[in-house]
């Protein structure tokens, strides 16, 4: 038995042709024709040839980047059974959540945070119109150090660095700086932009879920509108499904033109048990499917997990460190340890990213 | 000229044809046939000949109790102009946001707003287990002034008010117990359920906007968990695009399950300057229509029309005493004052109700 069911998100139609029984193949078309000068007939009838033509064309897997091993297999087979029409695990669309960690898990977060090698950036190209900078801790010995030479900088201190580079602009001026940062920086080993530092396999896993019906919400540490100004672009993530951590704001009108001003005042840190509370507070339904990589995303997964029904916790183990970089228990960034002896209890999926994924980032052949 | 576009948003099927230059009629189908046991060709054939069908069947008005004054031809134009292809102000789907305040914009917010009729009947409920109430302001006051009268509090006694009802359970058990109050409550004055007292014209423009691309979204200065317990049913805003003011929150582990628990504090108040700023922090795209009805709402009609582009501010006039409540500058609830007098300047639209609405209620004849 042969179902079929067409929808269209954003421009491309997808047509999703699923096999009982068998795993899902899906399909993705994009063609444009013009056919407004046609009688309507015609149009009609070639609208529908098309369709077919393109289904008959190209019916890949949805996960090429994935090798076919457990993951993957555990993957399909959650979505298999809670999108099945019928099936007794089956959630409608409004419970299709997923939630996605940023650094680590969908993209690369060594040697540093890219959030952080902008606001180092930030400082540098700010330090002309801040000579006392120079005599003043933490950026003193910032610029001791040199340009590009790693600093061991304490929290506290970090929290400053992060005040002066992210704050007393207007919401609009710093999500100008932030795109024409993230439009020409590039990672210090790859020489590659940051929005190329991503992973193919979670990249696919995104479009693969929404074609699914799932909306795709990332929940990151990271500041939520240094990501909305290109989650969009890279992952097809909308800012409203961006949850993050945010910075006190002041409503103001100046000549008579609002603005939203950044206040050097962080005000919500959504990492740790801040993600299931970010969870709550901004998407406001608990998700079925979690994916982390650190200790960092424990409690979102064991939150995402509780929940009655079908639900999937999946871990991204740093295991490449010839793609990548190999890092876990003992890793400044991104330390993943009480989580990795969580998940065999928890029932969560661990990818081994050496042995699970064919491909790391795009840019590969 | 005839063009059309098939999307489907949630069950139903929904087309939408639009002829160019002529006023747009929507037409909405729904209709379930079980064609999986036909050959292919004959369930395509199918397909085709019920969608011409249905859209012979039925094609309407999308605003119905609008009477056609200026605010509805304002808001058809609106759309049309932002949503027709190759227009000066088309917008893509991404930008087609839409935000409205709900107290007094999408439900009744007379004689006093629904939350705090919500958190009177919970008072009562939990009065009995918490004698020194009766000795304490500013629970003793109400008390003595006996069920159902009216007792002037001050905002400090309010929010004390608040916090014993709103907080101390878990979101889960809120939720509940929202639920649980909503379903059963009535309106003092019609007898009729709170979520029966909505405005049919503003359900029909949720819908309405929605079916051409925009995504609808709640900005309130209502508490969002007690919203988000409903909206979906009565308004079809799922919980993440409902913004409003907030509690303090707190992850815990209770017995290997885990919690989040509500403190007795409030983080964010989304009201006045705050709205814009909620708007910000959840949705992170300056929307290009908002929608609300008192000076609480002013600061994000500012920021939502000072956008660059096409922009669209309404103001709902409550100027019908008989069929609703007739109130504006003197109003303890829901005052409109400094921003009916900035509407003209500003170009907002203003609904009078009783001369703009042909029908206030969903349970009028």
């Amino acid at each position: 038995m042969l179902r079929t069911s067409y929808f269209r998100r954003g421009n491309p139609w997808s047509v999703l042709l699923r096999m009982t029984g068998v795993r899902c193949c899906q399909v993705s078309i994009q063609f444009s024709v013009n056919t407004a000068n046609l009688p309507r007939p015609v149009r009609t009838l070639a609208t529908i040839v098309l369709l077919f033509a393109a289904v008959a064309v190209r019916a890949a897997d949805p996960l090429p980047s994935w090798r076919d091993t457990a993951p993957k297999k555990a993957i399909l087979a959650f979505v298999e059974k809670v999108t099945r029409e019928g099936a007794p695990e089956f959630l409608p669309a409004a419970e299709r959540i997923a939630v996605f960690d940023n650094d680590g898990t969908l993209w690369c977060e060594q040697p540093m945070y890219v959030q952080v090698a902008f606001a180092l950036d930030r400082l540098k190209a700010l330090a002309p119109k801040h000579p006392e900078w120079r005599r003043r801790a933490p950026f003193k010995k910032l610029f001791e150090a040199g340009p590009d030479r790693l600093v061991a900088v304490s929290e506290p201190e970090l929290l400053e660095i992060i005040k002066v580079t992210h704050a007393g602009m207007t919401t609009d001026e710093f999500a100008g700086i932030v795109r024409d940062w993230i439009a020409t920086a590039r990672h210090p080993r790859t020489g590659h932009l940051y929005t190329e530092m991503v992973y193919q396999p979670m990249l696919e896993l995104l479009t693969y879920l929404r074609s699914q019906g799932f909306r795709t919400f990332i929940v990151s540490g990271g500041g939520v509108e240094f990501m909305r100004a290109w989650t969009s672009q890279v992952y097809g993530v909308p800012p409203d499904q961006v949850v993050g951590t945010t910075f006190k704001t002041r409503y103001e009108v100046r000549d008579g033109t609002p603005v939203i001003v950044r206040l050097p005042e962080i005000e919500f840190v959504d990492d740790k048990s801040g993600k299931p509370l970010g969870i709550n507070k901004f998407i406001g339904t608990r998700p079925v499917m979690a994916f982390g990589n650190s200790d960092g995303d424990l409690q979102m997964l064991q939150w995402t997990t509780a929940g009655s029904g079908a639900r999937f916790g999946l871990l991204v183990h740093h295991t490449d460190g010839v793609q990548e970089y190999a890092y876990d228990r003992q890793s400044a960034v991104g330390r993943l340890n009480v989580a990795l002896d969580a998940a065999p209890k928890n029932g969560w999926t661990v990818v081994n990213m050496k042995d699970d994924w064919a491909k790391i980032f795009p840019y590969e052949p």
